[in-house]
């Protein structure tokens, strides 16, 4: 990933300035609302649709009795830490003046499926979630590690995944 | 959805019971790890991959400075909560004998932009999550409660959300 505009990183760090502007002057602006809408397509099969995007599929391994069509919702979970992570580099890296050549990022989780499959109560979800980022920046090590920081300190879906949030799930 | 093969609910409940039946033999089986891989594409674009499938892309609505070209992370969250569910629906039911005609999920969470954007510090995750289920079925009121409430209680994304999970970001 190189930069090809004159924007550092690509980012539209004007935007996020007008935001954070606004915010600044009508707090509760910064109060947001997100919401998705998913349909069952048959056996394990189903997609999520966001907004006007096209729905993205999901679907279970073979060996879990699904038709292996697409990513599972635990490997999706992966995939939503990985990208909110992404945005967290390429936001604090702009606002910092570090240009970034490459960001990626490795993401494993550990999970006991005996709960979901109803052999035993108790936790059904990950036991624990490892991230590993490697940035390629002509940047110091201090100032990646700061940059890391930072992100780690500020990421919505690793915060929401690291402590407890209150979940309702009703019958309509 | 109508079930249009001899499977009820298109689910392939016998390689479910298979997996059940190795684990009770080995429960080390039941032992997985999940994976997924995440680039940065510039800006505040990226794109998860998991196996062999397409990578899925990211990004952020204008407004917090992105190209509005697809679901951003806290949506992806949403949208594994309902997948999730979806697939513990189908599973559930087949198990119960109980024939779906379609499921649809609504769901929505509730974030303070505040942290992300560097204003306080704190949580920058979901302050709360609510799904809502609809589900159209044969099955009396009294079998879709005991229906949802397995579901619930065996979510490995509701528990992953609503349970503190050791989340661990490193620095490749």
């Amino acid at each position: 990933m190189t930069t090809t505009t004159s924007r550092l990183n690509q980012v539209d760090i004007e935007t996020v300035g007008a935001l954070i502007g606004a915010i600044q002057t009508e707090p509760e602006r910064a109060q947001t609302v997100w919401s998705a809408e998913v349909r069952w397509t048959g056996g394990f099969g189903s997609e999520s649709r966001v907004r006007e995007f096209d729905p993205v599929p999901s679907d279970e391994p073979t060996a879990l009795g699904g038709d292996d069509t697409a990513p599972n919702p635990v490997e999706q979970l992966l995939g939503a830490l990985g990208n909110c992570l992404a945005v967290g580099y390429a936001a604090n890296a702009t606002a910092a003046g570090i240009a970034l050549q490459d960001v990626t990022i490795s993401l494993e989780g550990d999970l006991d499926l005996s709960t979901f499959l109803g052999l035993t109560e108790g936790h059904a979800g990950y036991d624990g979630i490892r991230a590993t980022v490697n940035i390629d920046s002509d940047a110091t090590t201090a100032q990646l590690e700061a940059l890391h920081n930072k992100v780690v300190a500020t990421s919505p879906v690793g915060h929401t995944l690291s402590r407890p949030i209150p979940v309702s799930i009703e019958l309509g």
